[in-house]
């Protein structure tokens, strides 16, 4: 399997995040990324390949046009405003206060097109984010002749809706991935988000279409991150009812729950007759992530890539969530091997 | 003039809030008050008295009860999930995520109960809200005697809705004052903010009734927090329908285009026709304010309480923002001065 990995990913780094009331070195860091890239290296998984440069119009397809230009500008305006350091917002536009007037000051619009304080941006942000982009449609070409591809975004992009960014997240390289496999003439895409958290905001782009599906496997979000959406009952709207499908698991749950949730998930997938799948890779299911409460082990991963394998669709692995660093590598290589040796 | 404290606000102190990027010591802290009555001492402006002990009945009316409760318990479960310090949210449930699932998990919860990271909670917090509800009835119950009195409330609490925390405000004082003032019979009441920022929780709590007048003279959101509320166009839903009126000024407003806007404030607030007043008294459109961008100086105070007393009526000073600390004391008790004596 080739892979897509851009250094460029390091532009996203020295950033801080909110949590717990108090702001710590986010655990989104570039290392992560580098572990990844070492263990293709190490296993010979295959060739490394650089992203072409692309436009942003698939991206404006699954965001708005006036967030894309808030990514691009927002750490300029930050600095020209006379702050320093990261760049996060204080002030959300929650219930009960308005948000279909943009603020004029960038602390403003930080709160606007965002719904946490763990997508902070820095002086490289909008470099690495255009190039985790770019890492996605290049993998997604990929599938014109292969069977698979793995793009190692950094930083992921499944909590970023179609105008907001959010854990970790700015813009949804997955979406981005799924809707040029559309644009390319794959009637009907599915994307399977195998993220610890749910990918709320794939779900959000997607909820009202009945051509792309969406299937997460998740801790339930009335214990965990993202809290406020990846609930069973969330099925899709309008013309997308029956294109969403959430599977909330349980903290602490172990591979058999797990293991028996990713088969429900890939009948969906398969029930649903797609012509590609999009993979949101997340290894922070892993018993040792920091952040995480399931409890999958290094040997189980390689099975998750032979199940997926099964589907027998063309396959992309997009890099999302992962924070136990010392084993992403293996762990995430691990799923792209047990792909391989499936096929 | 009569006032009403308790030394108990100080249990809100040592809190920490998020502001441009940085967790800093929160502006609004215990001092703030105590410069307050120093000053009320130094100017023998009237007995200072001591809240009577309230019930929740009132504060149910205007916020939700699941809300309440939620205050009273936060900084407990804070603990025990094995947090330390100030309880800040770090996800907030804007458009696009859902609202109508409340979090099992604290983290969680802050979030779904607030919209910045403006509102810490520490050991103290509540039981320094509950005392500053307390001195705001108290307040109102004088006035079934007195031609006015000051409630010096703290924490703050116009940016409180009606199930919501925010920018230092837990329970909104005012709109809990106003309550009482209706159950106490008055058919109409006004509440008159001159606060610098826009009081989003009084607006949002009573948006949809005709019986309580609401209107803010303010910054211009678009530049300012709370940034999502306090626009020209808002006037009111469904029966509140012109019972909601919005001045926002720009950011370097001075004394005359201020007091101007106070003329239009007091005009609406006579046209109401109301039986009693509240004003939502804060001190940051002074020039020295270190968070705030109007131009008052200390001479305009006494100024705005003359203005206020012209209405000729029942009027329930509650406080609520300044943060200059040195000079609060002089310019909230200017008001009240101006007040007296222009009565």
């Amino acid at each position: 399997m080739k892979s897509v990995y851009s250094p460029r990913h390091h532009g996203q780094s020295g950033q801080y995040e909110l949590v717990s009331g108090a702001i710590v070195p986010a655990f989104e860091k570039p290392e992560r990324a580098e572990f990844i890239r070492a263990r293709l290296a190490e296993v010979a998984l295959g060739p490394v390949l650089p992203p072409e440069t692309h436009s942003l119009d698939i991206a404006r397809k699954v965001h708005d046009a006036a967030y894309l230009s808030f990514l691009e500008t927002a750490y300029d305006q930050w600095l020209a405003r006379g702050n320093t350091g990261p760049a996060l917002p204080f002030i959300w536009p929650r219930p009960g206060l308005r948000s279909d007037v943009p603020p004029a000051d960038i602390e403003g619009l930080l709160g606007h097109y965002s719904f946490d304080g763990g997508a902070p941006f820095v002086a490289g942000t909008w470099d690495a984010v255009k190039s985790s982009h770019d890492v996605a449609l290049t993998g997604a070409a990929l599938l014109a002749r292969d069977r698979a591809a793995f793009a190692l975004c950094r930083p992921p992009g499944h909590h970023a809706g179609r105008a907001f960014a959010g854990g970790y997240c700015f813009i949804n390289n997955a979406a981005v991935a799924a809707q040029a496999l559309r644009d390319a003439g794959h009637a009907r895409v599915a994307v399977l988000d195998v993220d610890y958290h749910h990918g709320n905001g794939t779900q959000e782009i997607f909820y009202d279409q009945r051509d792309v599906l969406v299937v997460n496997i998740h801790a339930d979000p009335r214990h965990e991150f993202p809290y406020f959406l990846g609930h069973a009952d969330e099925r899709g709207a309008g013309d997308g009812v029956g294109a969403n499908l959430n599977l909330p698991l349980p903290l602490g749950t172990e591979w058999p729950a797990w293991h028996a949730a990713l088969d429900s998930a890939c009948t969906a997938v398969a029930d649903f007759g797609p012509t590609a799948l999009v993979i949101s890779l997340g290894t922070d299911t892993f018993i040792g992530d920091p952040i995480s409460q399931f409890r999958l082990t290094s040997a189980h991963f390689p099975q998750i890539g032979a199940r997926i394998a099964a589907l027998g669709l063309p396959t992309l692995f997009v890099m999302e969530g992962g924070y136990a660093v010392a084993e992403i590598g293996v762990n995430a290589v691990g799923v792209l091997e047990g792909f391989d040796a499936a096929i």
